[in-house]
């Protein structure tokens, strides 16, 4: 189950057409208007249907549905890229019997091409007639949004009488991959639209936001929630955030084990910064390093690389109170290399995914960041002409 | 032809035992005190011979020698670590009967071992005994500095009645590959240290500074420039600095060459920036990603990740102004992908080297940035335990 656990909602995944022979146009519509709030990209060649999106929920915070196509990113697409988002919206809206202004837009796939609106809008059409609130329907939706996403991303947390649902595809919010990061999550919760907006938010900075495969910032990274209020029930609003964070930590781990190329998903837990931002640019500073990266897919443990990240940092960083650990081993302190069992050492990172652990001080600062290797694989899948 | 072109300077390279059965020990002796200048890696987490050279050009501008060891970076090694480096001016001073502060260290290799001072301070007296001022012993320093390197690299650039001779090591200064850049340059031109030392800044500036091979900046990082003066010719300052920059971009274009892995050197010409700083560091930013160096292997015309990566930046970009070409041939302005002819352009690609251009305005600012591809074997060659 994912986006069709909650009550209230419908969803269907068609092949329209963009792509050959696959699913690339998915629906997700609430019976009744559900508050929305929504996470967009800051890449300044955002898309045309981010900018939909940004505009429709500046607009009003209640939303009908969302109509998602894969295979085509409608970026980098100037002003008919703009007219066909919105032509996708009132498609849908035609549909569902609402205002244009209440559907959202979001597309992943290549930048550049325009989008065979020939194809998409009687794949809506289609779509619309598939709509249904079984878990298969939901399944159908979430492969609908894949792109080079090797399985379907569907996560479900229960609180007392409410539930949330979600489904993604993509590997990275904000430091995404090749692909386009997108989600949509659902709620039969009744929360408003600024709690709704803010623990999104939240939930989205330790999730999507701590996952770096990649340095770049997509031009359609997109993540929106909608809660349709259908159980009646308020959630207590910590108990809310718990379940959200859990709900995003999920997904943005299924990204992370899928990413493009990667043998080993490794966590960079950061720990003694000045503050929580400091820990997680530190973080990122280490997992953007395309060395240390090629030295987790050897298994290779490589602190000097490590070191030589952090020692760029715009913030003090002394290497003499630095210590840097792997699978709990310490292999760097006081300013040197730590003697350790490079053995055991080894054999822990043989089965793959495993953690490295920094400190850099004594503050209250801490993040945790997922990357993965960095696998001649991946250079091979990005170097394909496209 | 390199560092001994110059008149006053003599070299040596011998294999001292911190490799095995490899070149691993560089001299470079001035016959009189040359005036000295440097540039020094930002890396926090500089290694000990960076701080004994910082902290000796500080102290005098007059040096009388530099040694250089190959295979350990002497970073990461602590109080022991900057004994060593000291020991390491004292023993070549003792050989050439000057103070410990008239010589300059530099090392490169791995980051965390403690250099064996056993065969090094043997190797430091063996090597003095081979000092001279053949184009051969000249040639046997620059491959002594060698580390990940498949080729010496050397250059030399003739003034009226002066030279400029220089040798490097490595793939990229501030933002360089696994092994450190390390480049000495020598000249038998007659000018003082102010002079020196700006012109070298500013070579530095468009040469090392402009590779962009990777993402980090090393904490081994040198270029050292000695004068001797013996010309008795003090040139005119912009034929002096002309030379200067036409040595430095000779050398980093053989080190873009040698890059790790790298099978394409790809410059990145950006135009119409508001000044060259952010020129640089739009290219930049374009030579960090990892996407956009896939795509260079591969020889895809992919600007949608060119677009998605200068999207990221920190100043505004208008993607409705901005166009980008490869070759030559325009792919993308006015907000969408032009229509361009692919065949001739993918057969230029073939061809390995190319240059993408990148205009983002009408402001003034310019530079060029050269990077390489991100290839399967680089991954590979930088996954292999240290």
């Amino acid at each position: 189950m994912s986006v069709t656990a909650p009550m209230g909602f419908s969803a269907a995944g068609v092949a329209c057409g963009i792509k050959p022979d696959a699913l690339d146009l998915a629906l997700l519509v609430a019976e009744q208007p559900a508050v929305a709030a929504g996470v967009f990209t800051l890449n300044q060649a955002a898309a045309a249907p981010v900018l939909q999106g940004r505009a429709s929920l500046h607009q009003s915070h209640l939303k009908r549905g969302i109509v998602v196509n894969s295979g085509i990113a409608n970026a980098g697409t100037g002003s008919l890229g703009m007219h066909n988002a919105e032509a996708m919206a009132a498609a849908l809206a035609a549909e569902i019997d609402c205002d244009p202004e209440d559907v959202l837009v979001c597309s992943t796939g290549t930048i550049g091409p325009q989008l065979p609106m020939d194809r998409v809008v009687p794949g809506i059409e289609a779509a619309v007639l598939r709509l249904d609130a079984t878990a298969e329907a939901g399944a159908m939706a979430a492969a609908a949004i894949m792109t080079t996403d090797s399985v379907v991303k569907q996560a479900v947390v229960e609180g007392e009488g409410w539930v949330i649902g979600g489904m993604s595809k993509g590997a990275g919010m904000v430091r995404p991959n090749m692909a386009t990061m997108l989600a949509f999550i659902t709620t039969d919760a009744a929360v408003g639209r600024e709690v709704l907006q803010s623990v999104l938010a939240a939930a989205v900075d330790i999730s999507f936001n701590s996952l770096n495969i990649d340095a770049c910032e997509s031009t359609n990274d997109t993540v929106i929630a909608l809660a349709s209020g259908a159980s009646d029930i308020s959630p207590e609003p910590n108990e809310f955030a718990t379940a959200m964070e859990d709900l995003c930590r999920d997904l943005a781990l299924q990204m992370a084990k899928d990413a493009e190329g990667a043998s080993r998903v490794v966590t960079i837990n950061v720990r003694g910064a000045g503050d929580d931002a400091e820990a997680r640019y530190l973080g990122r500073l280490v997992a953007d390093s395309a060395l240390v990266r090629s030295s987790f897919y050897g298994g290779d443990v490589n602190w000097g690389r490590i070191l030589g990240a952090l020692g760029t940092a715009d913030v003090v960083i002394d290497s003499n109170v630095l210590s840097i650990s792997y699978c709990g081993i310490e292999v760097f302190s006081s300013g040197t290399g730590a003697e350790f069992g490079e053995v055991a050492l080894l054999e822990s990172m043989e089965t793959g995914d495993f953690a490295v652990r920094i400190n850099v001080g004594a503050g209250s600062g801490r993040a945790n960041i997922v990357t993965t290797d960095l696998t001649p694989e991946y250079v091979v899948f990005n170097g394909e002409r496209s």
